[in-house]
């Protein structure tokens, strides 16, 4: 019995393993012909996920297995139907003994969430109003502890653990790029923009702390976290004594940040920095999806269609140019 | 030369007359072919509008006359381009002795403000949760003074001075009956929806005391009404301790009642009161709207298109039926 | 064995039973891996729905049974990916002595049918204006028949047995409510709009006289029930002699009733009756399939994405507000 | 003084001429500085239009000149604005000896209306299936009076005297050449589809003898000439007792023609003569406009925009190719 | 064992068969319950396609058959969820003893392609201006090959051996008796335009010699037909020194030639010519999608929902008018 | 009389002055009321605009003077209608003695043109791909003359001399800008893209050397810019022997720039550049755009309704924050 140094992305029909795996999903089923019951689950490592099948389950183990539980399992590796499964022989949860992490299993961004954390503070803290320095930090500090992990959506871009901090950040990046072109841009009001724009997904969704979202909130999907987040500004400025004209054009810049009422903004653009925002937004979401989607494509070749990306099929070229990495 | 009583619906070319106006709008203009300067009127009493003429102005009274003043004015009534036109001879404000009120000037609803008002609080006093009852009372309370001469918009419906409660009350007269055929409708939810949901046009625009709208305020453009009102819920919720699930559902009614992302609503109504009172509002404005197309055109004939009402014609009835009124 | 009184809503896995149900559909299938035949039913009552499978189905029980026979069926409840299913032991069609009367199989409106047309009848006898009333109370007689038993659509509002008679009746008594806030409504074009508006879904679908739609007509595809409704109103008023206006009227008013071209409606309401009989139409199939959708959930959470109300997910409240039921 | 064989097509500024001319519109205006009233004329003949005026009108001749009259006039060609004017000194109605005709000064179709319609008869008496063939022939003895000289829309294509005629006579020709290439045609129902598809023009419009539509008629507004022409189909097929499928699919082409709901269609094309029919009639309209447009426009040049034409500009090519006119 | 004359259209449940096949499409699969391969083909002829399931697959064969191979198969025809399959027993490849031809496994135009050419390169030869002429017979030669078996689509309209061919003889077929009534049409143009608008569909699509298309081009992907159409003309143009202003309005009709924006025409038909090509084009593809969709329903009858029809359901009348086939 | 130190920017009512102006539109007209004819200019300087009159026009002028004349006019200026005139009592072409350059009066982009090439150049001989390099060097060259002055569109953003170049130059130093923050981009890609995305505007429009469009092409209306554009591409490619998968994505790039089919892109970006091309050449355009619209109303307030930027009107915060220039 090979060891569990394997990964998902590796495994070929016929290896028989011992692995550890995280519960994407768990169902209990029942054969079509006959009655026999049995377990369906979504395994996942950090390299992907693969179907999981437990043949006779113990009547004691129907309702044992939950979603995020991390487990040990010792199998074989068949194919069904042009894809793999995991046909489990044993299967138990893991202890301290085990000695694994639960944060090894699930993808996350790249940089460490209180780096992140930090250097976003750091554009706040630069910041020359101080009514808007002050509101921003203090809606930073009053949702730190979800920042840490929280996703940026539920499917599609920066659905990965801390994937709305590291969205921001890139953002900032960028922000600060693009006013070094156009020095109209007040950048007091684009970083504020970026860093507020997506803040109450923290109250829109329910996410575990390995940044799994199984759902929305109730008020998440009565008002939807454009609508939150003008209200969460609101507060904040009242608490804080900030001037009017301030609140109204940050909220104005969350309210209007998806430009097309279709997509959830009653109101466009009316400055230039919300404008920008917009793009800013675009740019980080479109970069995210497509790198992922032409990540394991061969040269020369397209995805399917990619229901986030406009149902567009991506194209990876063949030839040789100027890219970093 | 004749007495004032005559009002302007009842003016014919050769009429020479002494009248009380308001003025709706003034402008200092140069006539083309030459550079003779001219004062361009537009007078009003309750009954219309007429386009008035000051030939030969006097330096001192080019920038005298402002919209909103109430003038006497001596003059004739002459035809130009199938319209009527009031040259005016001499022009005068008026003073106490004059003895009339500016309201006579302009379209009223038909009910008193403070009749309206009051019924209008019977409504919120009847509700049986005192949660919703609270705070439908005090944002009532706050908005009182605005309230008794709002108009409920800028062009269109119910455009006249205390409109906007007049809406509001036929609006909730009407859910009343409706609630009396379908009984799952919770009054307490509909009647706080309908009395909210309008409210925050009183910083949405700004209004004379005669229910003049001559601008959108800054805010009001900014973010709109709609999502105002979810502020302001939010902001007396917090200070009344109302329970989030009944301010997030009075929140959701108003960010809802338009329906359509096009016209505002970032999210479709989800909860059955939600929905009865999107179809009220629309009810109301369209009555109101078609009422005033058809009540001056011949039995038998169509109006021209009328841009509130989707552009369509409407058509006048010849024959009788079961009509009250 | 447990005697048939069980209805399918409260079945529970494991349960042995004699039941009566009326078959909605029943399909002559093969298992895939082996070329076992067995008939795959949905068993219904007027609690709901379920599978039923009979395993070892004899040579001449092949072709046997149809959608809308009545049978007794003694047999056992599984479950099965979740889903409950009725496997079935023994199975026959009722009789006589059996004594159970069809209609209590499926869902029908609260009201009886007899009740409804009368109501209804007294609407339209009530017309002051005596054109209208002969043909709107001439157009009722002929389609009596079936007026009793249709429902009012194939899927969704008021898709049951009487469901038209049902819908017309509560929009009637929605209509005079409305015309008591509105006394410019001329109640007996309102009337008998409502009342003629969807007649000729009659002729444009199947209907047994249980309520069940199975297709819809030749003509009801090729025309639709509003240009058949059109072309009725046309001929009846032909033979009656009734006034060209009027006739043009009522046409109108069935012509615009869906308001959105999309919808199939080639011209919008141009007369205020029209309007307010679209909106009427609106909030009760609005209502009653809200209703539909909440009834059986939980407070404090969503249904699914509803096809037929614009795919929304609808949430019931959790606190308690007036509400009469 | 030169005679009147001047056509308005050849004015030059500076001309003094003595023209017959039918009134296009005419408006008793006054000037803007002065109070001086002036007729104001839209002059025509059978090349063209003119704006006229009548400086110094008698008071006896505010309202005597009616759009439709043909009238002699003498007066100066003058240039204004970069359009040409007649400046009328003398005015006055033709009569018995001036020996004009009217139908002199309109545009209308290159065929005789006797001709166009006994050629049209020839498709119907050559139809195969004796119910369509009678419901055709029925149809137009009807309206055979009317379908002389009425155009086939106020503005655009085949805006012309007897324009109805020519429409439906050109698309006959073209659907008996269609129906060379594709025998699977039925030619009977192809044929009986293009003349009934426009009919009830002839009562959605009201039109002079000289082919000038000054309104939609009260019907054809509520209406349309497609429902129009769906209830005559059905009114004439009860007459002569056609078959009701015939009947139906002929209702179904007429209602189906114009394909988009958005242009009044509320059901597609379901057979394929209903396809056709529309293709055919597409075509015909396509071509008419477009020739017109480009008619006098040098090669190499666009027209402006073009509101029938989905706002397009048309280009004329330079070089030569294979045209025969 | 009955021999091979049986077609696919005519097989019943029990036939016992020797057939020869095409295989369309094959798969290896694994049972759900147990591990058992099967392999999972589509067979086709001439008069259609068919399951076939191969259950147990020696080891050898399991990738030993491929999409487009012609194979003998012995088995039995049974039936599963109301469909057929073909249960095979054995199963070989032809060789040239079984002279069959895998021509006819496919459908094709019903005319020879060396006879279509042949017309087409008439219509070419038939044309006055030079310029253009030389154009068209340029390009033609230079894609005979291919022209002499590419369908005109992947799916739908001509989707069928030498159907590209087949469809630009019928259109110009048409557009010759097309130009027979509308004589300002410039027939080299409007012949030119049919020859080139989908020529580069050879590029576009990837297809067998049998006209079976499985993929586009990577350039077909980035660019579609229409843009590699236009860049083809503008090559040909070059070498050949074509006037700007012909390449020019050729490139043009072959860009507006799908008219919308949606569909893939950037701009809209600005000559008549490009006009009547486009109302040609959708002619030809609707009169073969719909008399495909219906030649196998019964009179009386609709077809399901047809995707390529803009999701319509065509009808098939019962009575008999004047067809020629 | 003053000298023509003053700026259109400045002038004031009753000021008499010399100034040199350049004529953007001449229009010979005739006044109303009695046939008086007088020239109507619109006289510009690099500050703006004014409307000119010369009322008592010599015969022999009436058709002298053109657009894109430079002239010098003495007169006063007056106030009609709330904007100024100048009325014109002398004028006169300028000659060499008056030593005036025609670039002083027109906008221009705020950098050289000769330097603006060459730092294009630069990003160009900086690409590693040989091929595109080699292919965008040679495109540079052909169109260096008109790149010098053309503008980047006929109205709206970079609508002024060289904005071509401009608005090339600041996308490649954008484009870096992005490139430092996400190096998964393909640089060569991304400046090739940029550089040639709008080139074939210099054959869409027809420029003077002002850089004032007065007219589209022949070709430009026929084709647009961006079919223009691929074809150059493949032109030049095959002059060069480019390999066809970088010929063909860059053409890719050019065609989808636009993202939709409504804008003109037939195929929406499917590779990283082309999507980060498209968000760049929107953020050039909206940035230039919102900043000319907002230069110059006061700080809390809106611009108009603009057209360019989808009707929005533009908001100036009143505050101030971090903010370069």
């Amino acid at each position: 019995m090979e060891q569990s140094i394997r990964k998902i992305r590796d495994f070929e029909t016929g290896d028989r393993l011992d692995c550890y795996f995280i519960i994407k999903r768990v169902d209990l089923k029942t054969t079509n012909s006959n009655d026999k019951k049995y377990l369906d689950f979504i395994f996942g490592d950090v390299t992907g996920e693969i179907s999981g099948k437990l043949w006779d389950v113990p009547y004691d183990q129907e309702d044992f297995f939950k979603a995020g539980m991390l487990i040990k399992a010792r199998g074989t590796v068949t194919s069904y139907q042009n894809s793999l499964q995991f046909k489990v022989d044993r299967i138990r949860t893991v202890d301290a003994k085990d000695n694994v992490d639960p944060r090894d299993f699930v993808v996350a961004a790249p940089l460490d969430p209180d780096f992140m954390y930090s250097e976003i503070e750091g554009f706040a803290k630069g910041m020359a109003n101080t009514h808007i320095r002050s509101l921003v930090l203090r809606i930073m500090e009053e949702n730190k502890e979800k920042l840490m992990y929280y996703p940026a959506a539920k499917r599609n871009h920066h659905s990965i653990r801390s994937g709305l901090l590291y969205h921001v950040l890139t953002m900032l990046r960028l922000g600060m790029k693009i006013s070094q072109i156009y020095e109209e841009i007040n950048t007091d009001l684009l970083y504020a923009g970026i860093i507020l724009h997506d803040m109450e997904k923290l109250n829109e969704m329910d996410s575990t702390e390995l940044g799994i979202v199984s759902e929305y909130t109730v008020e998440g999907t009565l008002l939807g976290h454009i609508t939150q987040g003008v209200k969460n500004i609101e507060r904040v400025a009242m608490e804080l004594g900030t001037p009017k004209e301030i609140s109204m054009i940050l909220e104005h810049m969350v309210l209007s940040h998806h430009y097309e009422p279709d997509f959830g903004s009653p109101v466009k653009p009316m400055i230039l920095e919300a404008e920008i925002l917009h793009h800013i937004d675009m740019i980080d979401a479109r970069v995210f999806d497509i790198t992922n989607a032409t990540k394991d494509i061969e040269g020369g070749t397209f995805t399917d269609n990619i229901w986030s990306l406009d149902r567009r099929r991506m194209y990876k070229p063949l030839f040789e140019g100027s890219v970093k990495k």
